[in-house]
């Protein structure tokens, strides 16, 4: 199972906000069906890594029906076989690492 | 301000499992004194860009003293001098615009 | 037409060295017929970012063929639609601009 | 001894092209001193992690010189002390396995 951390960057927009486009790119991923977290700094989703890219080629193409000429797209995969790791996961047991070291 | 997207990869290891370098990691963020948050696939923290990449120089360190000899850190920095954006500020803002259309 | 470039990072190794799976990735980029160019910080590959995101997760793959049980994979996707932007472009258009500018 | 792989993209540009942002950078890249390479999809340059971050924090501030309000970084650190990794030593040394296997 792989989590995918990815941010959509228009570039050419007239303001340096590009937040109609991370909202656009919600409604892409409420329809998706998989779980998935906005962060601060991109998008975090769960699923298998083949799936994850086919979303991540539909994301960002968005920017591209509202006339921008160029995207850059970063994405970053964390894919494991040897567990499960599904969203939420590793901030559990980092924090439980942490209380069990006595250092939390 | 700027936002800092950073993560930081020994390699090497015997286990594919990193925890206690994300652990180690997280002490040194609790005394930095930066607003920070902890995400599935990386760690975001808040100041001026300056100050964030000494603070990404030493962290990068960390995993060399437990006699990891290769580490491979990925950052990602959102400066910006228009606004405020502060931690949490972009996804209220996301948030509110799906409201305010309708579409939330 | 996009430019991507990614770097596969197999975690768990024994060895800080992964040179045998960059090597492995050779082979499949040379079959795929897209232009490419080995840098020493990942790969930099040509064609639709929709192809691209496809070879990606062929590529993020192979580790897990000789054993490995998690893979990092970093993708960096540059699209643009206004004009065409082949590899190789991108540094003749700045040496020329430094050139023309009296600065190269 | 470290590579950094650098992109500075700035937001808010009227038009999607970026070149004389790139082509400022090279100017401060040529007098640090530091060996570096600019591929189609960023900056690498070779020195010692702490000092390619302060590096960083320049290069990512001149955007705002010229009127920016926002600008992205990215940055790849890749950092080994087991043994010299200089520019162009991973791509001879990929060159040099597929050779000997046979493959190259």
């Amino acid at each position: 199972m792989a989590l995918m951390h990815l941010t959509v960057i228009p570039l050419g927009t007239v303001s340096p906000s590009v937040g109609e486009y991370v909202a656009d790119m919600q409604i892409i991923l409420e329809k998706s069906g998989f779980p998935y977290k906005l962060t601060d700094m991109g998008t975090i989703v769960e699923g298998s890594s083949k799936e994850l890219l086919v979303l991540a080629a539909k994301l960002s193409e968005l920017p591209f029906n509202k006339g921008i000429q160029r995207v850059v797209t970063q994405i970053n995969l964390d894919d494991r076989r040897d567990k499960k790791a599904a969203l939420g996961d590793k901030i559990l047991s980092v924090a439980a690492r942490l209380t069990q070291e006595g250092r939390g």
